[in-house]
């Protein structure tokens, strides 16, 4: 495995008319979830995705590090090239992004989160029993017309995200530092004060600042049956991470359907593409509609995760069948390079994400036939990719859309 | 491969009661001795080690760099995840921590050899006929009774080892430097004096107090039969590497009945467990005994390496059964994860260490079945593991083991 540096793909990329897919099924990796049985894509009936990793390359892709369980921010970073261990990227960030907030400079960023105390102010409910969207809705304006930081210098965006989740934005100048998250992890205590961890001026003002708005939300709150109180989480600016057109000179598109997704994609200069719908054969639609206006298609399928972190085996197998059945209809686009591939491995016996490496494919008429016949983990392990790191994606595609110059004479 | 670096698994390390073992068979790996022939682990009758291979991930370990032949320390210091390339350690400290004399901060540490010189001074034999052991110790007394750097403010501990093998270590304030060894490594020539390639005051000071120290000694031993010289190495302190405690939060034991690996496994803050007798069944009922103290075990068998050594092809591969006899004791403990592997490979055509990559399994109950059915170098080659990096068998255990938080939202 190597890590990608962009530096010398910088140099070597080149444009043509090539296009390259990178779909990607959340949490795609699964396990047995019984002695000699089959993982979710092992037992799922895929003649389409069988048929590519039959004409194409497989291999298994490592998001992080060995036995290191990412996020899906670093997980996806990874896939689009950027080692997340380099590029932290805050949480508050990736959901002001994903609802179509634009940071600028200035910027601080939190996702926060309503939950419910008791009278003595340790938390009960850290989601604030999952209050509906519309209810969200409501109590983002409460605080956007309640609160203030004018006095200050700072103006303040509370925006609504989905059912106890919102982003609130901080933007005055000077505002920064290493700010630590208030959500104590468990119920039965307190929510925690913002500290600074950086130990510069400029982060101990922030989180004073932070901990005022705080202080001003929960008593705007207090009435309130369910979200009387609130956590912030990932306070963090956006980094401004170089764009893949910078990079490889691709102009990338994403067809997502979550904010989270739509977020990291826009971090690493995606353009995110609206749709109508929510399923597989919408996104193949929509990427039919941009098809010429752009390069590079990030899809994104949430789903497969969400079934493995439920732990339904047989919801999941169905979700990677539904979208087997698109892949006809995205090879009659004929793309020059496509990836199916996961960010991470989500197994249902697991109900969460784990660290085993994900199956990958690639397809295309550069690509390598191996001698893998079908798409699963353990089908991959013989296949021409090998174990690599998943920042390898990206540079590999790039080689089989012929989009990199040869290097040296 | 990816170097494992400390910095992330630290961040991200957590305590449960989950138990790691890693049976290493010292020079594991091997060749056949002739065309379409079987190394001695593919003839070994392993059913054990075969099931955990059917159940569990295999793959192969590069212990330093590819087609670099390691030694026993550096080879061990990969396999507790330290690059050893990054961290060079003296085959001095290696041998008095193996023989549990305790490295202060002013302490240099040097192995010794006692040699037999003809009477114009040349080397005739570099092991003084391999004397016996109560030779050694007789010999290390006079040493110690007869010779002193007391008027230079420096302290010297001279303890034999085993045979011909002895250590001294030098304590006093300010030694130090980058010293070079007396063993010209060929007889017919006279031993060389130790030289500083620091080129700092402190470097050639030392240097000059070891030959001071080499010389009184010389002239101390100069009447007996065949130890009537010595050769130094590996002259060099303690660097202080941090501790599997402080990066994995693993409480670790060492269970190994030879020196050197007592060594090095103190090196990284193991625990030494003493028990009677040298055999495996012998060190899985001391792995037994510490079970509940510890969670993560250390295991150390060494014959087999000395058999490759020797040449002897069948001897090996009856130590190799031995091991896989008390595999099912070891499962019996239920530890999360079991890795067996080797430091290097040592083929018995080779007669010597070698830079062949070692096959390695992973068993547990969260390790993926892969394809693989058996264990062996051959085998293990489609393994889910790939080629790999032997600083990554940590990470990946504590991966399997539920030991690492999730990176990132």
């Amino acid at each position: 495995m190597i890590l990608t540096d962009h530096t010398i793909y910088q140099e070597l990329a080149q444009k043509n008319d090539h296009k390259i897919v990178l779909l990607v099924m959340d949490g795609l990796g699964g396990l047995p979830m019984r002695p000699n049985g089959l993982t979710e894509l092992e037992t799922a009936y895929t003649p389409n995705l069988d048929r590519l990793a039959r004409e194409g390359s497989s291999g298994r892709a490592v998001p992080v590090r060995p036995g290191i369980t990412p996020g899906s921010g670093p997980a996806h970073l990874s896939l689009f090239s950027f080692d997340p261990v380099r590029y932290e990227i805050g949480r508050g960030v990736l959901e002001a992004l994903g609802i179509g907030f634009e940071l600028g400079p200035d910027d601080l960023a939190a996702r926060g989160n309503f939950a419910t105390v008791d009278e003595d102010g340790r938390i009960v409910d850290r989601r604030a029993g999952r209050i509906p969207t519309e209810e969200c809705v409501r109590l983002t304006q409460k605080l956007q017309e309640h609160t203030s930081l004018a006095q200050e210098g700072v103006q303040v965006f509370v925006r609504p995200v989905k059912e106890h989740r919102f982003v609130v934005v901080f933007r005055g100048p000077g505002l920064g530092g290493e700010l630590t998250e208030t959500d104590p992890l468990v119920t039965g205590k307190p929510p925690l004060p913002v500290r600074d961890l950086s130990g510069t001026p400029e982060g101990a003002r922030t989180a004073a600042l932070v901990n005022q708005w705080i202080e001003q939300a929960r008593r705007v709150l207090a009435d309130e049956p369910r979200a009387n109180s609130l956590n912030l989480r990932g306070i963090a600016k956006d980094p401004g991470l170089p764009h893949l057109q910078d990079i490889y000179q691709l102009r990338a598109a994403a067809i997502a359907v979550y904010p989270m997704y739509k977020g990291v994609a826009k971090l690493v200069g995606m353009t995110v593409i609206d749709f109508e719908g929510d399923r597989p054969q919408h996104q193949v639609a929509a990427l039919k509609k941009v098809w010429d206006a752009y390069d590079f298609f990030f899809i994104h399928i949430k789903k497969t995760d969400s079934y493995g972190e439920d732990g339904n085996f047989e919801a999941k197998v169905h979700e990677i069948e539904a979208v087997d059945a698109v892949i006809p209809d995205i090879l009659a686009l004929n793309p020059s390079v496509l990836i199916v591939t996961g960010d991470h491995s989500t197994p249902a016996r697991l109900r969460s994400h784990s660290y085993h490496p994900v199956p990958t494919l690639f397809w295309g008429p550069q690509v390598m036939p191996d001698s893998v016949t079908t798409f699963g983990e353990r089908a991959s392990e013989g296949g021409a990719l090998g174990l690599f790191h998943a920042t390898e994606i990206i540079p590999w595609a790039m080689g089989y859309a012929d989009r990199l110059k040869r290097f040296g004479a």
